[in-house]
């Protein structure tokens, strides 16, 4: 672990209250630790189950240097494998998703099950056996549809995270939804900074009208209607309580979850704002089809926040979904996807270009705004600055990431 | 200072009358070296007071990783910030260049005033004290209208740079002068080479139809008329003594100043070639209105050159302004700034093609040079090579680094 | 040699039958290793004496850093020189290929002869002896029209690759052909697995079909006649002995020379499949001027591979010749040429693209295997495999680089 000496004292530097020092945000170095060693020992979401929805569907999930295979068998279970085979050694799958009865390797025909097993090589040794040489395994957990991924040997916990979310997505049966848009934004900043941009609406008021256009801005960092003045979303506490009533009279309600102990995920339901019943521009429902229990529009949506790379929004008629991945010191990808119902038909049900609209835009500016800061951040005037009122959830994150580095330096020695 | 130990060991290995050895130019880790260590001890050159004519105009200066606000107050007094927001660090100008009554980071909307105070910062924790918040300011020296730039805490003496350019430039007073032309040329060479390139007139005659017609070539390299053999320039003792005469009825001479004992910079007064009163392709002035003192076109032009990144020459009916800085190992920009008279009319007074003209050709000869040289040097055919006597400017160029190197290195052991 | 101290872990870690450990393939200090040590200590196959035909002719191998001027000087002879001046450093030489009198720098006109002598240098110091700065020579050997050259001051061995090679090559007579058409294509994957991608067929069968068509794929790892199977190739013992007599007829047939002892050369006359009389798409000669002892189109080629850059082939119409150098850890420059009769027409006696046609196809088919293959070693997934039975010579040049690769260690400690 000589080769990440700095880390640790950078780590040392971090203050309470303060964004990173530095070179965590923005040197090679810790590209390399993030990369090779802290993101390898946490949960990363990688996509839905709708992404893969038949036997035989893959789809990569990849991260720096890795790529992983996210399969569905024969059988329906989802397995993730390592993107390389076991004789020479070259990517099985190069596409970004594709269908195939079973995994060939394009160089020598080498083949694999969707299972991992490995069933034909040709004109091997005698002594070879198949069995010694199946694709190397990824851990997965299939949480509600949301697939998370783990390259650690020993992957952390993850029963609560799964428990609290089940139960609130659950009813939104992503097995029975499809994928109908998906947005893959190379955004010029570090993966650090892009999550933070992710915890907090402190930045939304000048930059994003047409996300507050539907979602106001309660509880993407400025906290739930339950703690801030009234007036700062829309409402007395009379209306708010109000409408409480009637999320659970739908039995959609729940009680705010805020990354708890050890644990790191948030759950909230959320009203929309100016009576939007989805995020679109026109505050209209973008699919005509609606998911799980609702049978008419519903003003309000669930929001589930993970670290260290995920965000996701359920409405009623459809779902958007993000996962974030480095590329290098400076580049992330931001793959956002909006799934439908499988029934719902394109150019009757939805329209692909309104169903990512209000999304697409925030995107884009957010990734504007995330280079800004990357490149402030390099310059020698930049000293780590004071986190405001509205961003405990950016804390939140830089926490995670400084503690699951720290315990990673240590795990290592 | 270990993740230098190379550069001491390659600066042991400089010799008198010889290049550099060949990582000092084409290595990373000497880039690192100079970027972040040795040319931030330095006073640099950045523009003229021409980029930021009045108050709330700024202009960014960017080297390396470093990015220099540098802005007019509404005191008329010209400041330097870097560019990072004392938030969470933002960039707050993106642009080359613009104007605005106050400095509001993008991001989050902290406000500074044009002296760096921080005015303005929401949503922040009760013991926040604005005060404690401000730019991060960046030490300057207005000489005459030329910016210089230190980014170390503590500059070395300017004295005596200020004195001697201040007394020969004041006549053409930058400060009613206007940009009417920027070109920001990306050469593929490192900055010492590009440098090196500009400290003699060895490789002009091959190389530089255009600059030859109107400058000729004494004093860029070959030494001054008294010190050249008759003819070459293009007269007799006798025709240079009367030249000579002239400039001091004119009140235009001084004897030529040559990087004297530590100091960085030369000013010479040089004739114009074959009658040219302008450094333009048909040696006619390029602008009408003239400058500070002149009332009719002169056959001179003042030249100055400072260590390590400028040069900049006087005529009697315009100012062409050159800064160089470090982008890559083996990229660098040369910015080139042509100055007219502030009521001087495009299209009407000059023509911003013809009085670009010589100087974008040299430049671009330049840099197909340079880029040959950097590409010749990393090969492991490369062997120090000895000066020749006409480029007895570039070995001071290449003392100038490398006492600096030395002594940065010293510094901060 | 502390910096490569991580090279010798990873070929302790190497293994009988197995690909190499993953980053001698795709890290950044192997890639360092190779360019700087290992490939300039053995002999790397350039040109042909047909891209020089003429005196004053001149062609650049470059590898990574390194350029290096291949020259015919007034005497004939093909001489080799660093490409770089030895007055400050610049590339004498900057277009790929080229017909000069004399080499002479652009930047400050200091020329050299063709032999490397400095001719000229002006307004040096009176003590500069023209004698003490010829460019720098490289190592080189023409053996039978195929130029090697070698980076070290005490290159190895290569007098029996001479002797073997010529033997066989000499009757093509190179001096008499020319440069028909020359592709560079560059491939995504380090220059060793494009290697091994060129030392088995295990691949072609469900990858080259315009190459099968024409060669079959006896020879390229599957063994010659002698030993495989009847069938594999077309023919039974018997039908392989008569064409031997045919040969011999012909004076044409060699016993197959396999890497003997130490050496690092590979020959091997094959028979072309289904009637091919050339490796064109339809079989025919490419060009109707047969080379050297040829007066009808025979059905044979002679093939030759040498460690660790090159191989080709000789048939009675045309040659194909391929050099492979290294750009950066993923990517490999694969240089082809295919060369004719000198007094060959162009749309008379051949078309370019139908010369050039099955190879460029199979090129284009390799470079996306090998940069698949680079690729998934990146993954984490990736474990060093096991050959098949038809990859023996691949596994002969993996042994070629590891063995030299130690070897150059030991001497450089």
């Amino acid at each position: 672990m000589a080769r990440f000496e700095n880390i640790a004292k950078l780590l040392a530097k971090d203050r309470p209250g303060y964004t990173l020092p530095r070179d965590l945000y923005v040197g090679e170095e810790a590209y390399a630790f993030d990369t090779q060693v802290m993101l390898k020992r946490v949960w990363l979401y990688a996509c839905t189950v709708a992404h893969i929805k038949k036997p035989g569907d893959w789809f990569l999930f990849e991260l720096a240097n890795n790529s992983i295979i996210i399969v569905r068998g024969r059988d329906g279970q989802v397995r993730a494998f390592y993107n390389s085979c076991r004789h020479r050694g070259a990517k099985l799958c190069e596409a970004q998703k594709g269908r195939a009865p079973r995994l060939m390797c394009p160089y020598h025909q080498w083949t694999y099950g969707l299972d991992g097993r490995l069933l034909a090589a040709r004109g091997m040794a005698d002594d070879f056996d198949k069995a010694d040489f199946p694709l190397t395994p990824v851990a997965l957990e299939n949480i509600g549809g949301l697939i998370f991924i783990c390259m650690s040997d020993d992957p952390p916990p993850i029963d609560r995270v799964k428990a609290d979310i089940e139960a609130q997505i659950a009813m939104y049966d992503l097995e029975k939804c499809k994928v109908a848009v998906q947005d893959d934004l190379i955004e010029h900043a570090n993966w650090k900074l892009v999550m933070e941009n992710n915890r907090e609406c402190y930045h939304c008021d000048n930059n994003h009208p047409e996300l507050l256009a539907c979602l106001g801005n309660s509880g993407f960092g400025k906290g739930l209607p339950e703690d801030v003045a009234p007036g700062v979303i829309d409402d007395t506490a009379e209306a708010i309580a109000a409408q409480r009533e009637e999320w659970k009279r739908l039995g959609i309600y729940h009680d705010l979850i805020e990354f708890p102990g050890n644990w790191w995920h948030r759950i909230a339901r959320l009203p929309l704002a100016n009576g939007a019943v989805s995020q679109t521009l026109d505050g209209k429902v973008a699919s005509t089809k609606l998911l799980g229990p609702f049978t008419e529009p519903d003003t309000s949506s669930l929001s589930i926040w993970t670290q260290p790379n995920s965000w996701h929004h359920f409405c009623c008629d459809h779902v958007v979904t993000f996962s974030l991945t480095p590329l290098s010191p400076d580049r992330t990808l931001l793959r956002t996807s909006w799934l439908v119902r499988e029934d719902a038909e394109e150019g009757v049900d939805y329209d692909p270009a309104n169903l990512a609209a209000v999304w697409r835009a925030t995107n884009g500016q957010d990734g504007y705004l995330s280079a800004l800061n990357h490149a402030g951040i390099v310059t020698d005037g930049y000293r780590p600055g004071p986190y405001s009122l509205e961003e405990k959830l950016v804390e939140y994150f830089k926490n995670f990431y400084a503690d699951n580095a720290r315990k990673a330096l240590a795990e290592a020695e």
